[in-house]
């Protein structure tokens, strides 16, 4: 039974908590910490079993019996907590991205080295069953050598713009999770990046130099190009497709919905909208991160999203912001690291 | 070229003039007749390039120029012009149903033998698209063995009671067509029908005597079972689907629309209602069956759907009336030919 | 925190054990009781933190903690241990069928009269998000009156010839959860039953008296008219759909997949098979319909599925039966209870 | 009754030949030109009851009773042709592209102004049932401000070598219809473009300067980014899809197929695959085309495609190749007109 500790009891963090707790088998949940753990935290502990409640998360690092650590904390202290777990000598669960800043992922990679520790980035959606059959597919050569690449990722809401001001742009806080499904789905590198992007949704986001619509283009190592399209509000709800097209066909994936639900009437043949967001469309894939995670600790196998994968969206999104700016093709290899 | 005199210048009458002017090839209508020959008629044929139109069909079928006649007139008078033209040397391409009378149906046959001429009746929805894929697919044995025949069918609209009345009930009037799809669809005769219907669209259709909702269950003469749903008033539409199902898969249609748009808004996901009606949604499989026939004619060669074929509906269509009234099952052999 | 007893440990009582642990909270597993318990079974229970095991069921009985049990035994022991659990004043999930004779399910009826316990029984589809999603459209009036009611069920497999000589037949064991879900989606009663059926697929199923394919019409009480499809055999995979169609349209639900992937090749456009069976189509509904029997026992409130609606579908598969061995639509008014 | 006179008797002239004898009302081929004018196509004329067969257009322009001309000869004699035309009096329907020489097209615009002459270009695609159906959700305002346009344009199979020499590029060639569909779809005009693209299906297509694989994106006069992704094969059919994504939401269509027909088997859920190509998706849109230039004749008002919409994509095209050649997003005024 390996012991968990999580760093950081907000929505991410709560919801491995339960995963863990309901989903996850052969481990469990020991301490969870919060600079502002209150009451209705503990209480929602006591109900899953949780046996303590810190506010400094340096008493998981200091519990010897706590064999990993998922750090839910805010973006900017995953680096430094990191490798505080890492000197510890624990296993690290770390919520994407691992930094904005390339020099902080470089010392977690250093503190890493030497050390046999398990260290895995939570980019859920490779662990969704929708996205994991576009693999499989293209993996298993059903679609022959991959020529194109398409995904579609859109919010069904704009976030507040107090969220947009620090969340690092929207290609680090919102498109890293497709820069991560363009590598995962083609199992190729990207090698060059042109983003058009514009405030189209809420023109409060341009003045905070933001985007809230955009269409990323990719030349991948191999040849063939990718392509992505956001916006921050689909009106319908969340929208995540995606499709791999190669020499022998394309595999495509749609939304997922609440029920197969089809109503006929004078006005229309009307489906179900997709799941709201996040939330209600990647919940397995939460559990099944974490239960993978959990594996590659009992035996002793790699994990599924090291921190070399977890490090190439960081790039590409960075190299994207700089395609945005400067308005031209940026190749990877401008992005210092 | 072979040259084509239509009797009945009603809907249907001017969908075979138009399905032949502009999409039979090696044929062409020569003349037209109508009791209420007017201007409008005049006109319209004149627009087709049709030379003659008749208030009286006898000139038709004492044109020794025209070599096949479309009998299109109304219901109880097919048999009659049927046997008028088989006498006069005609083709004839008869609408369903040949007759609600039995023994007018026997008489047809017996002009019919010892002459070479063709019959063919108008079951068109065995040159759909989408019925043909399906029966293309028994035939291949992609299903296998039949085991369950199901077809939907369900008019957009009620006709007037004052149609009603003079239907010959829905089996005779709009069955008939799903009777002929279970025997098409199967490749296999029908041994014993059983009906529950109803009035639940307009009570005033009761009191004619007649339903306008219906489940009809067939025991086919190879084992297998076929269920009809019919209902005279679907409000979003023509509904025409079907499924075949055996040892081996399902093969089964859907709707047409007029396109495959679909709107997603915060309302759902909304595709197209069905295609409205019968001359929406089968205006291609008139074309064709008329091709068949003209085809048949140049070449010798046996009819698509010969008198036989256009028998066992009307068999059926008596033998669910009979169930319908005295709640049990029939066996076909019940209904006296 | 609802404490329950499952009596019997094999494939359904260890989906509920599974199901109460992991997915409903409130709950929790005491004990489990099977004749035949094991050591294998003694580690799973472990595994879930199940703390007894008993190979006799009186020993959940008599034991005082325990609040509900869940009978999860051959159906031929439902009723007795259902009255000696209500004796013992337990709440009771009994799983489906209650039993096969009638004059048992009285004396269940009568057991639980006077007391204030909770029984409900085990029709796991009205918790299914699909059927739901069909029941919650007919009850918002989307449909408007219904006038036919639609239900395929065909399993992937056909069952071994040991247990369907042991099953009550098709239409006990297999067709019951449809006929509950034509009572559920419509809101109404069966008035009249006709069943055609054949064995197809296995004629050694017809050698136990009991048949593998069918078609059965119900008349319901509001005139409306409903159709279940079966097989024993669908070698595409369990196939669960449903549509209800009323004056003001229809609604209709399709089979659910592992994934949306569809694969785009030079043979054809391909989607994914249906979930395979029961326990992968309907898992998520096993847990909600313990859920809210848990509730109902928490909040004192009515069970989702009582006696008399565990009833019904059972009365309309005798009659069924019946109407099958006398090819002639049977009242339900004949079935003597 | 418009006269028309079809200059080329290759694919598309005779796929307008048959379109306008079986599909437009008010008009009739009167003549065809093609300098190797041989007897087959003589007697596919004679078929059609086309009067007169030449070598030389010259006699289509200079018989008064003809109407109108439609060019389909090669793309490179199109402008001078146009030109001829004009000068004759006659109407002009000229299939797409005008010209690759943009002063050529020019040379078109001057010979037309002062004239009341009408100048339609073959931009079918407008005139098919699915982008039509877009156009109109968008037009209707049920997507809100445009913020996305995504066009998928798939060739079943890439051009000979020998095509692809003289094809003025896929851009040109291919892509340009989907250039006009962007404008179309969006209502809107193209300010700048980036095109990534490769040779991925056949090395030889790179040999000849060119490509078979891109994906192009353009940002719009109105702030909305738009997206096309290209590829010469797509060994699953004919594959053309579209979307407008905006502020109230999302129109999208789907391929079309042969039929509904979905085949259940073994070995998964088995659609058709989409319609093989131009010839079989586009044929309706190519008889409407004209149908809409015959009756903008007919009643004096002005066609749907005009000169100025024919332009646009041509502009774009070769901001398109100029971006690939530059590798840097190219601003449409830089091409020079």
């Amino acid at each position: 039974m390996i012991k968990i500790g999580i760093i950081g009891a907000g929505r991410i963090g709560r919801v491995h908590g339960e995963g863990v707790t309901y989903g996850v088998k052969d481990a469990q949940v020991k301490a969870i910490a919060d600079p502002f753990m209150n009451e209705e935290i503990k209480q929602w502990a006591n109900g899953l079993g949780i046996a303590s409640c810190y506010t400094d998360y340096h008493q998981i690092l200091e519990d010897p019996e706590i064999d990993a650590v998922m750090i839910c904390s805010s973006t900017d202290t995953h680096a430094d907590i990191s490798i505080e777990a890492i000197k510890a000598g624990k296993h690290v669960f770390c919520e994407k991205p691992i930094s904005q800043d390339l020099a902080k992922i470089k010392e977690v990679m250093e503190a890493l080295k030497e050390t046999k520790l398990k260290f895995q980035v939570g980019f859920n959606r490779r662990f969704d069953h929708n996205f994991k059959a576009v693999r499989n597919a293209v993996e298993a050569g059903q679609v022959g050598d991959v020529h194109l690449i398409r995904v579609t990722a859109r919010d069904p809401q704009a976030p507040p713009i107090e969220y947009v001001r620090v969340s690092g742009g929207m290609f680090l806080d919102m498109t890293i999770h497709d820069f991560d499904m363009v590598c995962f789905l083609s199992g190729c590198k990207v090698k060059e990046v042109y983003a058009a992007g514009a405030a189209l949704v809420n023109p409060d986001i341009a003045k905070e130099g933001d985007i809230d619509t955009a269409v990323i283009t990719m030349k991948m190592e191999n040849g063939a190009i990718a392509v992505i399209d956001n916006s921050r509000q689909a009106v319908y709800g969340y929208d995540q497709r995606a499709e791999v097209f190669g020499s022998k066909g394309q595999v495509a994936v749609a939304n997922d919905t609440g029920s197969s639900a089809v109503l006929s009437t004078q006005d229309g043949v009307i489906g179900e909208k997709p799941l709201y967001f996040f939330l209600e469309r990647y919940m397995d894939s939460f559990k099944r991160e974490v239960s993978e995670f959990v594996q590659a600790i009992v035996d002793d196998t790699e994990v599924p999203v090291d921190i070399e994968a977890g490090l190439q969206p960081i790039l590409i999104a960075i190299a994207a912001k700089k395609s945005l700016d400067e308005n031209r093709p940026i190749q990877l290899t401008e992005v210092q690291f």
